[in-house]
């Protein structure tokens, strides 16, 4: 076992990260050590890369962030009794602290004193990561490699889609970015009979027509309204799955939604959005959810069981595959906007 | 039987009201003709009355405003088969179009097409009312004629009481009008354990006191936020029923429902408000619903089983009772806010 | 329009029926006529037809049985005003009385008064039926006729399988008649990830693998509890679809449940069943649903979206097309068990 | 502290208990030593006692039992955070493995491992318990001592009731013990309308009309069905909470039941019980669940909500109040069916 190992390290409070060598952490009695095969990059990682406002709040460097990975077992606390060395695992990165009353009445994933491995904590853009034994997921073998790192914005998709009915509905999904194009491919898996999926970069759109969205609409060049009305037979959707956290996007979302149907919030905004609550809300008795994480661990055993049976092709989404030394380049190509969901090797790519 | 009668008449478009004799209506193969008994006022007639914005785009006078009524059954066109003379009963006003989406899969509630029998139509300010068979509500004579009057705000009150779980939880209700004061009775007898009244008019403050809130909180003189933080363990509370439709309660239902908790939204506000979505719905993982009239029939069968049961005390929001020849004078007591609910005899109070 | 019409009647309290010339039927105010295209032939036709002891309890001939199929309007009463000639139309044949409380509560699928058009009154197989406006379903000419002859069988599936959460769930369908088959489609469609389809007739068996069930099990030969649980990791299945009413097959339903998961009952039997309350559903923590018809008209928005979106592939379950002159022999195929779904032509197959 | 204390020990796998100084339990690094104040007996207790098939199949002396009780916190494991000396605390006596599917969904009630503290454990008829951290229940000092020692059944009543809507419906709960008479104080408290307690014992059916069930009913002079008929406008009830575990009291629920309602089982009955599965459940279209223990901690939040609250009278339920040392005093009071739930103290009544 070696004692260092490289990673992507954020070692101030400025812009930037560093690839380098930093010593393997240490792990507690109810702790597992995972080398990690396969990670990959969040929006969130480039809000800490750029040390934007959010990062400036939240971030207290040094840090290695990364909290989506798959990786295998290699050693493990005395009080651990689930896994074995070489077991091939993925792990939810949000730690509920089992105590609060959402903790306690099954909605961990709204924990009042969750702390996140890879913002509050040493992440997954390393060789190694330490991860509770109680966040541990075990996969099946049967689960590629790849689909295996993502499972964290696959399970944020998961939880948004069957937040409510979603079989035989008609679906818009504003925003596809990668937990977007997630959902397209989740929501037709589960029954979807049309789907909507609304995006103004061509790039994001060109991978919703691969993940066979039945309608791509460019809201910069399409009256998103008119045309959601046409094809709904004059009703709206029954359901939107807000993935954008833009302004314009959210306010689409409370004009295409039918009477009686379903808003789920996931996209996160800083800036306050106006409504109208009588015409956009109360008229229209409409049920507006705000999304978090994912269910622990509902969430995951449905996406299991989606990813075991065949049922999703996320293959479109993910467009990059990098080596961990060049993660500078990954940042770029998240700001260019030319790449979705970028996967990082930290051996390199295989 | 007479031809003609009196009624409370708005005859063109401007400000105010005449009550005068006019004709009883004729009715239809599948029409009941009613003979009022007591009417109560709603804040929708005084908007009529005052001839404000929203009414000037709404109604189309000659009216006879009055949507809310208890009666007898004097007549019934030859297509009705449900009810017989002297049936003691009252009535769902909104006249749903029974062909719609929302129609057709239990949500006439919210239907496209719904016309509102003292809105669209002629309705109850006077001696007789025309309701189609299929709205007739029938009561039992054990429930008080009083309380048989106000039934559409009492179901107002019930839809959103029990739109969500009510047992065991702490509940706000923002705005103490009737509606907002009959939730408190709902609530308690549902099994609301803990009640807070949220209203800044001091007339209404006192009646919740009266309907038993647990606490009657004056967002003028206090730190709502605070108090109910310190009350609810720092937890917030897990319902807010919002009543007011004003820019700061619904501002206020935000701040103070728990994470996971359910927002349901009645009052109406012709303004548009802002919401930090992130911070206000998407962090905090909650349920925000639009809530519209009554469900057809199931509020009707809830609120009778409560009633029948004496499962509510009412009394202190009926605040007057009238001729119907002073409805002017019970405008003037309403713009006041001196008066909340206010009955209206035809035929001179009994 | 000519006045008599050739259908399958059954004249007499006897076994058998004559495909013979009648009067066509006269419709009122509020009905319309439909010229039948395509019918199709339900378990219940057979026992009808075999005059069993349900059908002597339960049918008062002469009557003209049918209540699966799709046609053209050609005429209505002067009340109708939602469909026009030549519309393109099934319809729900249990028409409800509207007026009990489950009708008033948006649970007219278990009215205590239905009335079944082809058991209560003259059905469709027939060159023409009456059927009142309320209870009819106007069809997109893209859904193929095949398949708007069978809207009555596929929405029993549609609500048996939509009666709880499907997607990402293991499930067994218990009995591969016409409605277990089409469950399996609506399952698959619906996001069920792994499929057991239990059945002892071969004939069926076969066409649940050209459903693409993922495993075909017959009791017969198979310890089907051991196998369920080998595929499920030791758990059971999270959903039973109830599909044959034998007593082995609801007793298998009980076993092969998983604990906290969901029986759905539709297959009906006359003989009593006995349980083991305690193993069986409290330790197990189960629900067991009883599921009859279909939603009014929640499922048939269903099942039209899924059909429009090409989501259901339902062709193998269609064994036999027959002329309506042959019915007769379409009963013998049924008793034989060697056909499933067998669709009747009035004036012959095209 | 002392070293020894005062326990009611089943030494041996026969009928009987002794009263009897023993060691005092030792705790783990993440266990609570509670000193207990008030314990209650059981059923299950007396099963134990008189070592019936079921005892003998699943104890193992030396067994301490006892699982409902209240006390005060003495000490506890170096990795315990949240408790302190003098805590006033309960606890939730399953202890769930936390690892299992049901477990991970928020289903721990129905544990696949579960172990029962008093059953699979020594536990509560003793001067001190070992409780899991995990496990305890801190009580807010304003919740009675008597009232604090019956949370597990009183949690049982609270989980059946609450397992469906309860509001503005009537309900029928079969059996009286104290599990069933504790359902009606938490159906009042939450809004159920018309209760019906069915009960042949004729002390439990008086303590039901101390309760303030609006009928009690003896099934062995009245013909249940048709009183339940006439008060409910031939109907049935909405909800059955099915408590005595008696085959006619099971089959009794199905028939009073209207269609569309709720069967909820807790009552355990070793006989299996023989149902018309087409009559009694799928015509008439209802919901049977299996209840279980207690949602944790959902259903313990819920009654800390309603005691402190003051919306339960529970004492009319506790009929006998003994020292310890007479415990087998009081399994004749229960053997009698005079006694409904009794209180033991460990150092003698206050």
């Amino acid at each position: 076992m070696p004692t260092s190992m490289l990673a992507v390290m954020k070692p101030t409070s400025a812009p930037g990260a560093e690839v380098r060598e930093v010593k393997i952490p240490t792990f507690g009695r109810t702790d597992v050590l995972v080398k990690v095969k396969v990670a990959s990059i969040c929006g969130t990682d480039l809000h800490i890369y750029n040390w934007d406002r959010w990062a400036q709040n939240r971030i207290h460097p040094p840090l290695i962030p990364g909290h989506e990975f798959c990786g295998e077992v290699v050693a493990f606390g005395d009080e651990v009794t689930s896994v074995k060395e070489g077991d091939f695992v993925s792990a939810e990165m949000h730690v509920a602290c089992g105590k609060c009353l959402q903790c306690r009445t099954g909605e961990a994933h709204i924990c009042q004193n969750v702390k996140i491995i890879g913002v509050d904590a040493d992440g997954a853009f390393a060789e190694y990561v330490v991860i509770p034994e109680s966040n541990i997921w075990k996969l099946d073998p049967a689960i590629p490699l790849e689909y295996a790192s993502i499972l964290d914005p696959l399970g944020n998709a998961v939880h948004t889609v069957l937040a409510g009915d979603i079989a035989a509905k008609s679906v818009a999904i504003t925003g596809c970015g990668p937990i977007g194009l997630f959902s397209i491919a989740v929501a037709r898996a589960c029954g979807a009979t049309s789907i909507f999926a609304i995006e103004v970069n061509e790039h994001r759109a060109a991978i919703a027509r691969q993940m066979k969205a039945d309608y791509v609409l460019n809201p910069a060049k399409e009256d998103v309204r008119a045309v959601v009305a046409e094809r709904t037979g004059g009703q709206g959707v029954d359901v939107v799955l807000e993935m954008a956290g833009h302004p314009d996007s959210i306010r689409s979302a409370f004009d295409i939604v039918r009477r009686g149907g379903r808003i789920s919030l996931l996209g996160l905004t800083s800036k306050p959005i106006s409504l109208n609550f009588s015409e956009d809300i109360i008229f229209k008795g409409i049920t507006v959810q705000g999304i978090n994480g994912r269910r622990m661990y509902q969430t995951w055993y449905q996406m299991t069981a989606l990813l075991k049976a065949g049922k999703l092709d996320l293959h479109p989404v993910i467009t990059d595959r990098m080596s961990m030394k060049d993660f500078p380049k990954a940042m770029e190509r998240l700001t260019t906007g030319e790449a979705s969901k970028i996967l990082v090797y930290p051996n390199g790519v295989r």
